[in-house]
């Protein structure tokens, strides 16, 4: 097994002024490629912190992954302590310097002052161009360990480990051939999936994991093959597949690590559909899933959101009797304003949700969590009552989903 | 210094499956009340790395903070690695057993076979009343070090922090009263307002710290005083925001901690003003913006979402020619936009967006972030181009705090 430690660098994690993304995407990259994460730590920004765990992680991993620590600033001694820590010194690298005066120039600047130290590495580091950044990647061997150090900023490390550390580690630790095959589901709570699916569990072979990784709404779950041959586990996991999804078709939305708005996103696009949206309880969040999706624009024309009922009455011609002899939140309300939405925006589908997300609003007959949701084609308006719980966000976000879910089924 | 070490125990979060927002949580909740998180851990289930890092952490902190590993399941041995530590062994703990049939009882459920095990406590624990599940949390003093195991559940872990061990810690190490200030600010950056008010924070007082606290599109100033009077406290830290305010005051929309849809929700609210956005580019984003505030259903009335032009001309009846003459992104067509949202949906003012959010649209004129914003009254409307970068979701994000700080000003 090989062993990685993860060490951030930096006051703001430590005193909890910023979230810490890094640490969890890249164990759970890591863990794709077979290296296991066996200590992740945050230190302050001083020396003897920064030795302390240096000296502690050479002990326990094979590999020792840092970021932050790399800015301009006099707060920034991560490279220093790495000298330090290697007994070396800081200087100029030439390379660095020239992709540093490359990424100051395209921006129509020069590098002065204290940026020219951006282009300072010890001098046992392997340089690693940062293309989305002025501090560079930095790759160390000694003592038997790997030492890799990367900037803090979440998009600049990613792009340093996809690029380079990720094929880089791969080729050194010769991992083995291990291939992942994700599986989205929804609609399927983890212990329910989990016992429907428990048979085709067992019977996996030795040499394939499965893993639950659930979400709001939502169960991933992933299966890792570990072998010599790429073929072979191509072969293998398929059959798997092939096995798991009479037993779960009914859920299983993506064969993909994708969200449940770009897996619908794609099959209006491959049906040529058109889809508009009215939305009371949530607001809108439902047509951001949508547009949120580059290319949106395609498939998805626009929505009402009749928050207020004169909206639903004047925008959407919901019929005032229909509000004031079932409410808002009625399947009488909600069958019009899909259709109408339908109509008035003349897409070929409408999306509609009315419901009590809370805290305030309910009532004995309609509690907090009380949400009606509709699809409406030219052929058929379908509509599901949902019965959630008492919080506002996981309402708004679970209506969303549900609603999805519901296309996804009524385009199959 | 009271010095503070978090750890957290779990394969889960090591492995990267799930993602820790526990120790951000804890340790900015420490630095409110003085005391320094110097070291943030996580460790994998095994005997072996929870008996590693308890030894470290008691060399190096005060107060040690466990959270994970309290379940009832055989992964979970933070309480017998807790007793080995401390050569001690788990028991019954009579009080911990009632509450515990209590919280079954209250579910209509009796306490069997595994979830006995919760009630069971190392001898030397000082027990702490879980309110909302099954895992107590613990308080143990030993070799000149306080230990607290928490459950990893954050609601769970939060609750016990907020009622139970925040006050004990303060009592404990009888930490000096401190005060803290928040003050929001927006539509300045980092830099610029740290240049703009260094003089006033030169001559801050000694006892007063200032933190800057960044995020996307909003920048959070916060003021600690340290001192033995509260009285004392809040008179000079009233003081200095006096002082600060003719500096700052068009940046700043809150002295507390509070979003800017929340800040601006309360102003409509104040001056019974309601509010309908017309969505191009934020795709609904805005209106989520407003609609997950809870009450916002007395000032939001509604939108219309015009991803495509047909829903620009059919429902907010933007002139076709506009649209030929200027294009979707222009100043012609955002005025239109916002001038008749607010008049179809009869609201007092009406906001409109309409951009290129990207990755694709860019032009050489109108690149990728180039975004046209409105805010619409009966007397004026105001519009603003933004000129953002060139990833979706941000200039997505952006442009809505961009529409909510127009709002609070033409609002003042």
């Amino acid at each position: 097994m090989i062993k990685a430690e993860i060490i951030t660098i930096g006051d703001e994690i430590l005193y909890g002024q910023i979230t810490d993304t890094n640490t969890q995407w890249i164990s759970a990259e890591l863990d794709k490629i077979g290296i296991k994460t066996v200590r992740k730590s945050s230190v302050g920004d001083t020396e003897e912190a920064i030795l302390g765990i240096f000296t502690e992680a050479t002990s326990r991993a094979d590999v020792v992954l840092v970021t932050g620590g790399l800015g301009p600033t006099k707060d920034d001694i991560t490279k220093k302590t790495f000298c330090k820590f290697f007994g070396t010194e800081l200087a100029i690298h030439e390379q660095a310097m020239a992709d540093l005066k490359a990424f100051f120039l395209k921006r129509g600047r020069e590098v002065t002052g204290l940026n020219k130290g951006q282009a300072e590495l010890p001098l046992n580091a392997t340089y690693i161009h940062n293309k989305l950044g002025t501090a560079p990647g930095m790759w160390f061997e000694a003592n038997g360990v790997i030492y890799i150090s990367m900037p803090g900023v979440p998009y600049e490390m990613k792009g340093l480990m996809t690029d380079a550390i990720l094929p880089k580690l791969k080729e050194h630790f010769k991992t083995p051939t291990i291939l992942h095959q994700i599986i989205r589901t929804v609609g399927i709570g983890e212990s329910i999936l989990a016992e429907k699916i428990s048979d085709w569990e067992d019977a996996l072979p030795e040499n394939i994991k499965l893993a639950y990784l659930p979400s709001m709404g939502s169960v991933k779950l992933r299966l890792t093959g570990f072998g010599d041959s790429l073929e072979v586990l191509q072969a293998q996991i398929a059959s798997e597949v092939a096995k798991l999804l009479p037993i779960a078709e009914e859920y299983i939305y993506a064969l993909e690590d994708i969200e449940l708005e770009v897996a619908v996103g794609r099959i209006l696009k491959d049906k040529k559909l058109t889809v508009s949206t009215a939305e009371s309880c949530t607001g809108g969040y439902l047509a951001h899933q949508f547009t949120k999706v580059a290319g949106s624009s395609s498939y998805f024309w626009g929505s009402i959101i009749s928050y207020d009922n004169s909206v639903k009455i004047n925008q959407l011609e919901v019929l005032p009797a229909t509000l004031a002899q079932f409410g808002a939140v009625s399947e009488e309300t909600i069958i019009q304003m899909a259709e109408n939405v339908r109509k008035k925006l003349g897409t070929d589908i409408g999306l509609a949700t009315s419901g009590i997300a809370g805290p305030d609003g309910g009532t004995p007959e309609k509690p907090v969590g009380t949400i009606w949701i509709a699809v409406s084609t030219k052929e058929q308006t379908i509509t599901q009552k949902l019965q959630l719980g008492g919080f506002r966000e996981q309402n708004i976000h679970l209506t969303s989903i549900n609603i999805l879910n519901l296309l996804r089924k009524v385009l199959k």
